[in-house]
């Protein structure tokens, strides 16, 4: 039986996961703070963050924290993103880990810390420490729920992106549940992209970071809005243990269970990509024949991270010539005389270049483009590795936004 | 004695060489076709080109040309850049090259052919045959100079981009001349960055080559307008034994050539940067104190290319936060509390980061930032390695021309 996508997806639908989000003042008038929360000590964690040389101070804290094994909270802010912020932003996402794991009864380093928001402004922590006692005193009481903290996290976010699958282990229906917010630095001085995802098996930590490292490569490391990688990102996994499930990779459900965290990493990304600052279209990049899934998949990111290509796709023009030369700079193994590419849309898509021949069909695909979704297929002819990437248009917004804003 | 820059430079002032343009009709009523040619046997060549996997005709033609050890002519056309055209334009490439050695007394593996304009889209080798009659006829007859071959290379440049220097080599006045057009893919299916060179010292092949490659990777390597290598990027010397004098690595004055080489690239790179599409001003990235010469310049060339560095720079913006995320994101050693940078102009710079520590100086870097020329200093503090880049702002006229063409 295959994953079932839920209508009403809520981070706390997962068994055991509990939680909740408050407005403690870092913005204006909308919730800022969350917290999860999963009591079962069973409850397994991983996380992948940010490359960035620049990592935030609550990057470097988390980095620790699951590296320790055993991880059950996940305190979050918006507004500030404690980045760049020197000595002192070390302490104070350290004193966050503390707080949220005094009132939980857990220790220090069972919590992770994630923060998003404007670069180098040191952190309000005396609304922070009462935004934590106020969120904490909400979640123990049973109150709170995943979309309140799904709103939390947000900065410039047009509204917030959740997912829930359910998928069959042994009889049993598990349940898979993701938040996430941003689109790279697409916002001036906003940093991050955010996504806690939660799923009620039992999953042994190595296990648990392994199938997230898969799903992130083929989801959210294969998105571009702008190619500027925050100093924030961060991606974290909570297993509740409330089912009564464990997963290991020679588990026959293994697959299963896999295929449903990649799938839902990309729902995340995809809608990351599409609220893109400015952007009025997603674009879509299926790479086949690759001679690896990784020269794939770094064919198809390239494609997206262009800035020719994305503003082609603004103007419904299916220019290949950008698109052959963006994937050209990829590592990817690339025989010119032999790749076929086809643009279009998802209903319809016309061949542009077949075996390195330019087609007589420009006014036909640029009949295509003027939907909301542009695809741009790619056969390489190499193997058969295949991957996807995800970005938008870029738009004169785009450039107007980030150039108007004044520090 | 140092290099001398020269007011009115030429490519022909280079002892030895010749040069010529001429108008073949691949563009509509300007010069579109440029021959250079050394006549001396002692003549030697060097040349680097694109890493694009879907390098155009005329790049395979001239990397097997130029290997050969042999070269004393190249043939240049704008207009079409000869870029997948499947089979038939490795034909027309290497008729091209056949075609001027014919007229020049030649083997065709002597002679470099480059190509820059649209892609896709056959050549049109009957006025391009007819166009190499008359252009060799022209440079044989004594005709021409290097700025009808300056005029012939460009596509979009707003003008041509010439400089010249002399340098002094045991008493004698060597020259140094150099051309270049194109900033990247900055153009709707405008492909490539050339840039020529000659001058008249007498230098093995190898030893060329690898000077050559030192200054490009200096120079050209370190500008980005929009991010977008072409598929025809070519830069080439031709060093045309004029002058009595032999130079090698072991030489006195090798670092002297070395250097003014090297200034003269940067010098047309920042002409390029500047001539960005829809740049309204030149942006310099200084930093020292890296870890390695290469560190800096790959730091360097990180915040140049970064898409949001760029928008804020078009604002005026001191947006120290995206400068330090690129540079994150760069392969460069960093200690994020070690990182000094200042913003402004040439004239005045305004320290914005002091050791990981955030300045309250962003109001007097912001009135730094009017003017046509944004420096970003930045000071690492791993080592002694240095480099520098440039780039421009990007605006809205580049996203309105980059997404209203239409193939």
């Amino acid at each position: 039986m295959s994953p079932q996508m839920l209508a009403t997806p809520d981070l706390a639908l997962v068994p055991g996961l509990r939680a909740a989000g408050v407005h403690c003042g870092l913005k204006k008038d909308r919730l800022d703070l969350a917290i999860l929360w999963s009591p079962d000590p069973r409850t397994t964690a991983a996380a992948v963050f940010t490359q960035n040389a620049f990592a935030a101070a609550p990057v470097h804290v988390s980095r620790q924290h699951v590296a320790g094994g055993q991880v059950r909270a996940i305190v979050v802010n918006s507004g500030n993103a404690n980045a760049c912020t020197g000595r002192s932003g070390l302490r104070d996402a350290l004193e966050m880990a503390r707080a949220t794991a005094g009132h939980l009864g857990l220790a220090p380093d069972e919590v992770l810390v994630c923060s998003t928001g404007r670069i180098g402004i040191p952190m309000q922590m005396d609304k922070l420490r009462a935004g934590i006692d106020a969120c904490a005193a909400r979640i123990q009481a049973g109150e709170g729920d995943g979309h309140e903290a799904a709103a939390a996290i947000l900065t410039t976010d047009s509204g917030p992106k959740e997912a829930s699958r359910t998928f069959m282990v042994e009889g049993h229906a598990c349940t898979l549940s993701g938040i996430a917010k941003g689109a790279g630095m697409i916002h001036p001085n906003m940093a991050t992209m955010l996504a806690f995802l939660a799923t009620d098996v039992q999953v042994a930590p190595a296990h648990l970071q392994a199938a997230l490292a898969h799903a992130v490569d083929r989801s959210f490391n294969q998105i571009s809005v702008d190619g500027d990688e925050s100093t924030n990102d961060t991606c974290a996994i909570l297993a509740t243990a409330a089912a009564p499930v464990t997963l290991h990779p020679d588990h026959p459900a293994w697959p299963v269970f896999q295929a449903t965290l990649t799938g839902l990493c990309q729902e995340l990304a995809r809608r990351i990509a599409a609220d893109g600052e400015g952007a009025t279209r997603l674009l879509r990049v299926v790479v086949e024949g690759g001679a690896t899934d990784a020269d794939a998949r770094g064919a198809a990111r390239a494609v997206c991270a262009s800035n020719l290509v994305k503003c082609a796709m603004h103007g419904s023009d299916p220019n290949w010539g950008r698109i052959v030369s963006a994937m050209g700079q990829s590592d990817a193994a690339i025989d010119p005389l032999a790749v076929d590419i086809w643009i279009g849309n998802p209903q319809q898509a016309v061949q542009v270049l077949a075996a390195g021949e330019p087609q007589d069909s420009l006014a036909e695909a640029r009949a295509c483009l003027d939907g909301a979704e542009v695809l741009v297929r790619v056969h390489l002819h190499q193997g058969a590795g295949a991957g996807e990437a995800w970005g938008c248009d870029m738009t004169e917004e785009y450039v107007t936004f980030n150039a108007q804003y004044t520090t």
